[in-house]
């Protein structure tokens, strides 16, 4: 059997009881380690599971998912996935490689970061599409994100910006060289993120996204239980520019753009998370329409 | 401490370690068991936890929230809810109420139908808005629904349509004269979701939901890993509506409405749930404009 395993958001403790048991099972366990990433080591995970636990980078996913499959018709092998299995469309494939290849297959799910977005207070169901903003560079900045942001603006409706992560990159002169030399890793802050948005809005200019009357949320390490690990920072979209990166707590981060059906309720449980708690409830009253106390 | 702990979708195995802890710790465990339904029993879960469970319905939430709260600013008291946490405004409201009496709250997500709804392999960030289908009676037949997937499908959005269900309801007879004698629970099937679907289209005309032309993908217990227990079943709304009933599993369900932005590789994941392959194809081709081999 090939098990697909969700780990949920954080650490070794949020796989489920199912996962687990599939883990402990396995005569081979890989850990997806491109797309998302874990608050725990490799090594913290292997002495859990009491498992040795190997890394698949992007390439090993894409290329040798023969080798990942291998004998997964006669005994168990995991595919550990931070979130839930169904977060990347490379996981698909495997699963589908594994149809083409008569292996039986199971998923195991758990929590991703498209429902826990919950956790800012949101109702799940005023939420649009999701959409992804990668890093910018000189030369590449992808903005087909802002009309995706428009159209659910457009509705009322909410959207989570996915934030880059770069993981095991080359930089550019070594990947014309062919050197597999690896970029430390980077992953997109709160502030760049505000500020490669606002990049766009000056560009694009159809007030999608106001510095003084979008509101936004951010969110990072989402259901951490670790005491002050989980942030949720809320303000508009200049209140969150310019506060210190540190205040949005440590990666991975994503950043709720708030659609007008915004609903009292939700501003009120907010509040709490709010840069400016007045500025808040003023811009919710005058800019969303917000009937408050 | 209050914890509010995401069950997932199917049985006792399905908690997070992480979750379980929390439940073991806890002096008293409420099973929140009106907004949705696990696939075991109270006693199975009594069993699991080791602890008993009470079962809070939604007159006990919303009537008696400071009885399921008493003392969690001194000892932990865990609040259990099918999914994840966030899945119903209700716990929200929770959440605040212990805010309000100083309580410290934790949130322990897991999958929800809102992610895990990724096992029919249509991609995450191509879901619009999620939309609720209740039972329609004689007098009453809410169509709001038909606005928000016409908004998605404008967009060439999936749309996740949540299925009614019933559970604790007092007929208007036994409401109107006080009896607190209830119905049994009752699901939305496959068959009447795609029925009153058809019927609002039938009023309503704008197009939005052809019963040949209109792609669905039928889902029931998802993530359950029992044989043959998560069923899976695409089609036209018409090839839906007279497939038997049995063919769509036990309850709970969930119906997609697939947008236009469907990708080769999601019909290719959704053939093997096809009631008839060659017409998925045929329709995801020549009315999707899909290209495919």
């Amino acid at each position: 059997m090939f098990y697909a395993v969700g780990l949920g958001l954080c650490d070794e403790k949020d796989i489920t009881i199912r996962g687990l048991e599939a883990v402990k099972r396995s005569t081979r366990v890989y850990l997806e380690a491109y797309t998302s990433i874990l608050m725990v080591s490799k090594e913290k995970l292997e002495e859990f599971y009491g498992r040795p636990v190997i890394l698949a980078d992007r390439e090993m996913v894409e290329l040798q998912s023969d080798e990942i499959l291998r004998d997964a018709d006669k005994e168990d092998v995991s595919f550990l996935v931070v979130g839930d299995p169904f977060g990347a469309t490379t996981h698909t494939d495997l699963l589908l490689r594994a149809r083409a290849l008569g292996i039986q297959t199971r998923v195991i799910h758990n929590a991703s970061i498209m429902n826990a977005v919950g956790a800012c207070g949101l109702q799940l169901y005023n939420f649009g599409q999701a959409v992804s903003l990668v890093f910018f560079t000189e030369t590449w900045k992808p903005d087909s994100f802002y009309d995706h942001i428009r159209e659910n603006a457009d509705l009322g409706m909410h959207t989570l910006v996915l934030l880059d992560i770069k993981v095991k990159e080359q930089s550019e002169e070594n990947l014309i060289r062919g050197r597999k030399i690896y970029e430390p890793p980077r992953y997109m802050s709160i502030p760049t993120a505000v500020s490669q948005l606002l990049d766009v809005e000056a560009t694009r200019k159809q007030g999608v996204l106001a510095p003084d009357s979008t509101l936004a949320i951010a969110l990072s390490r989402v259901g951490s239980q670790t005491d002050g690990e989980q942030r949720i920072v809320c303000g508009t979209l200049r209140e969150l520019a310019v506060q210190e990166s540190s205040i949005f707590g440590e990666p991975l981060h994503s950043l709720v753009i708030v659609g007008r059906r915004l609903h009292p309720l939700e501003v009120e449980f907010a509040e709490v998370f709010a840069v400016n708690k007045d500025n808040l409830r003023n811009v919710a009253r005058t800019v969303y329409g917000c009937t408050l106390d």
